[in-house]
């Protein structure tokens, strides 16, 4: 798909954006009234080390820019894989966020939040405008790192991260050995091989929806709403692990292609939608049918069995 | 870990970055005289969407910025999971970065390689002075998306994203049912079982690698380093999935910890570090026999087999 300026369109655009996975943040303030403000962002990056900076930015239309613009320091707090209740709640607007939400104050008030894999506490160094956002530079005076495994976002939905499978290479010979160190003396721990096991799988498997015209994360939400015509929003967001703000794009790309009617507050999958969740569940059946096919119905049992037990350890 | 501006230590402030999980991107840009430019980056994000802009930051000591300080374009690529060899092969500074790697010429000359998730083709809009680094914003003129699975950075490895299990709801009340319908389902899919093993048994893993003291990047390679002390860096790159930038400070990480002696190019685990590999591995075969105490020797077996075949499905 090539798109010129031209024909720019802001939510393809913004799904082009949506393959730079990245994690998520909610970066905080507090002025010198006492009023705090806290946003969803992904916007969140390093730029320089000494001294040291990091930014991000912030719709112009965010009610919370007054606190920003004001607020002496702002702290960045990158959620934790288990924390997608936060992004969700952060990232809707309402009276108080911090009502009920557990947090500390930091460097000039600006507060901080339990459970993270880490902050940033800046003093806000720079404020640039940048088209519809502010870019909001900080120099970080103080920082945590607890190293929890992160939340992602990716391609509109939540996501989480594992290690990459470094590349095998193809023919193992004396000078590459060392290649394939990790696979001979970790070959048979169960953890190791199953996240091999899921490395190898998914992309084909992401490539398989690609072919069907699917991402991954609206098949998904095709099923999700096809087996609870009536949920409510929030139910849908959580079922599906799409944040609010992109749960209502991905609905209308499922419109677009004819698979999701749309009337006010009901939606119900057309048969169109019927016949690519069809394709879809074929499509699943035939890859897991390719890649068992030497393993036993008992076998298969088995291995359904071991991985509904690493499951239900959670 | 609580770090103040008075120490605050470089190292220390990288790894806490780390934490902050984001896609990997080769930006690339070609001056007047066609001078070709390529550098890895991992610091790009989207600014705006009206208009649309996205920003990048450039190390000042870049022998690169000329070219991108005079070129009236540049593209970033986005780069797929598959695509580390590229990653590390932009990231080391060489004669001619392009020699005998397929690209071809986008607006203003700069480079798009092939088999990425997306690119982004932008003017240059901005060029910001900051720290040690030049942040420039682009305007996107054009964009391609192909939706690959992306490769990820974190925690000074390559990663790659798995969709998030949502959060299963610890009570199933008649309201929330619907938290559970991918769960029902997908219930006997073996790749979405196997997606939600993994993702249930990870991020206890990264705790029980904490708890000892260790990055699950660091336990990785203290391994690759006992089995291959001769191995060259290139080799331990490629073994640990470490970027060669990190690939130094994960080192160093481990001779403070005094996990790992190095001399000249000469390194080698000692013996603390032989001790909290022998943790390691006792701590990995707890947490097997915990979880599947349930499972028969044959089962198990059964089990690893599967996992095993997918894996050579490759």
């Amino acid at each position: 798909m090539n798109n010129t300026q031209a024909s720019l369109d802001p939510r393809q655009f913004r799904r082009a954006l949506g393959n730079f996975a990245c994690g998520v943040t909610i970066v905080t303030a507090c002025d010198a009234a006492g009023n705090k403000a806290g946003v969803t962002a992904n916007s969140f990056n390093s730029v320089s080390l000494d001294p040291p900076l990091i930014l991000w930015s912030l719709d112009k239309r965010s009610s919370t820019w007054d606190i920003f613009q004001q607020a002496s320091h702002f702290a960045v707090n990158i959620l934790a894989s288990s924390q997608i209740e936060l992004s969700n709640h952060f990232a809707r607007p309402q009276e108080d966020k911090f009502a009920g939400i557990e947090h500390h104050a930091g460097l000039g008030g600006a507060p901080l939040l339990p459970g993270c894999a880490g902050n940033f506490q800046c003093s806000t160094f720079q404020q640039i405008d940048a088209g519809d956002h502010w870019l909001i530079i900080g120099q970080v005076e103080q920082f945590e790192d607890f190293s929890q495994p992160p939340l992602v976002y990716h391609q509109g939905s939540y996501a989480m991260v594992l290690p990459h499978p470094r590349g095998r290479k193809p023919e193992v010979t004396e000078q590459n050995e060392s290649a394939d160190l990790l696979h001979t003396k970790l070959g048979d721990n169960l953890f190791y091989l199953m996240i091999q096991a899921v490395s190898t799988s998914h992309p084909r498997f992401v490539q398989q929806h690609l072919k069907l015209g699917m991402r991954n994360s609206e098949s998904r939400l095709l099923l999700v709403l096809d087996s609870a015509p009536n949920a409510s929003i929030g139910d849908l967001q959580q079922a599906a692990a799409i944040p609010a703000r992109e749960l209502n794009d991905a609905m209308q790309t499922l419109q677009t292609k004819g698979y999701l009617d749309i009337k006010g507050n009901q939606r119900w999958v057309t048969s169109a939608g019927h016949a690519k969740l069809e394709e879809l569940w074929n499509m699943l059946h035939q890859a897991q049918d390719d890649i068992f096919a030497e393993l036993s119905e008992g076998e298969l049992e088995v291995f359904r069995r071991a991985l509904k037990l690493v499951v239900s350890k959670r």
